[in-house]
């Protein structure tokens, strides 16, 4: 249990800060956490906190400031897989990481799987308004790598690998819900329907309902923000769509996605 | 120290698999070496080693069997930055991690720093011609995070950091050198002169030369071999760009490194 100070920058919008509250939230860890407002970051963030200018952040240690004026003197880190692995590191007491080498690789492998394939699919799905079938495969193929035996990767509490897709499965789940995306209309909740409804995906389905039914999670998630938000985005994306944008600008991410990491 | 088997798929021309192979050599690891050719994988790699297709891969434990025909008991896991930290893991004494959480998190910061710019920044001026300002500017930075107490961030001996960004200065020198690339003739050695013959970079240099002088690293870098493939590579990349390709194919990333991670 560590005893030095800790902050930790996020955002409510932002998946990959949620990663990082969850895993602090389930080590227990004592921690203080400064919203940062994406649309008007403040200028002491990139100069004192992160040069990249991204959330999530974590200020560790130095002598106890204000999260707003981060002393000079605590550490300053970033990238949600790195934060998590911190957070599991700072507390082994809590388990977040499996205990052998082998199983450490695969739950990392997960970690590494959900950001290079799910995150690139619900992106261009929702936000590009590509076709949903990607997105499909890909949560198939989650879905066949999900624990058999226990309720999570970690067992009975979740691992750093449970952790790192808890987010993203609840913004799907959201979005596809109140069909909110660059998709034509309609589409999002025909997704919905196949993916948290149907019997073809009711073992991620299942997971999904346990995962989102941790105090740790609930207590990170802000359904409402997180709904108006979504549906400000959506109307900047639509506008952007009718608008006809050029095509070196029409596949962009939007801002709010580039902030984060 | 493990006892089981373990057998690395790699191939000569890719850095992420010479990551691996470099922490497995800095480990003293009982390993088997395997080279896949990239440009005619054999079938069973796909179908029992890496349904991805990508190298490196590892494939550890199980009955011994030949390379070429894997045991369906050994677990096979992939991604450079997840086998190297499973090297690390498999053979603690070696001490590739420093051993607090928080230095810990630096190493894997900086793993993830040159993945998500340097690779990037080197990518684009060796591989669609970009001007070469940007990769200049990310070898400033990571020049600027160089440990300056110690020859490594590992001390006497390469961590995960130093043995992430190895492959990678390595291949930036050499192509540099024999001005290899898509950006216009003479460009290439004009950085090489600046970055590895210049008083600016000289600690990066010195840096660069401890990492190359490393028997971990000769071991596993047949620069006769890169050579011969970068040449070839480029006479694709300069057939490709003097045929005009319509635009969004121009700046996509050739096979070669699509096929690793």
């Amino acid at each position: 249990m560590s005893e030095e100070s800790l902050v930790v920058y996020t955002a409510k919008i932002c998946p990959f800060s949620q990663r990082v509250r969850i895993a602090l939230e389930e080590a227990g860890a004592k921690y203080t956490n400064y919203e940062i407002d994406l649309t008007h970051k403040p200028d002491w963030y990139v100069t004192k906190v992160n040069p990249a200018s991204k959330v999530p952040a974590i200020a560790f240690g130095g002598p106890a400031t204000s999260p707003d004026s981060p002393s000079d003197q605590s550490i300053k880190l970033a990238e949600s897989a790195v934060l998590v692995e911190l957070v599991a590191d700072l507390y082994p007491e809590a388990k977040l990481m499996p205990s052998s080498p082998i199983e450490r690789a695969q739950a990392r492998f997960f970690v590494e799987f959900v950001g290079c394939k799910l995150l690139p699919a619900f992106f261009a799905f929702v936000f590009k308004g590509a076709v949903g079938d990607p997105l499909k495969s890909v949560l198939d193929t989650i879905q066949q790598r999900l624990p058999r035996n226990s309720v999570f990767f970690g067992g009975d509490k979740p691992n750093i690998a449970d952790i790192s897709i808890a987010p993203f499965l609840a913004r799907i789940r959201l979005q596809l819900k109140h069909d909110l995306g660059a998709f034509p209309e309609g589409e999002g909740l025909k997704l919905y329907e196949e993916v948290f409804e149907g019997e073809q995906f009711r073992v991620l389905r299942e997971y999904t309902n346990a995962l989102l039914a941790r105090d740790s999670f609930k207590k990170t998630f802000d359904e409402v923000a997180l709904l108006a938000k979504f549906k400000e985005r959506l109307g900047h994306i639509r506008r952007a769509k009718s608008a006809s944008p050029p095509p070196s600008q029409a596949g962009s991410t939007p801002p709010a996605i580039k902030a984060a990491s």
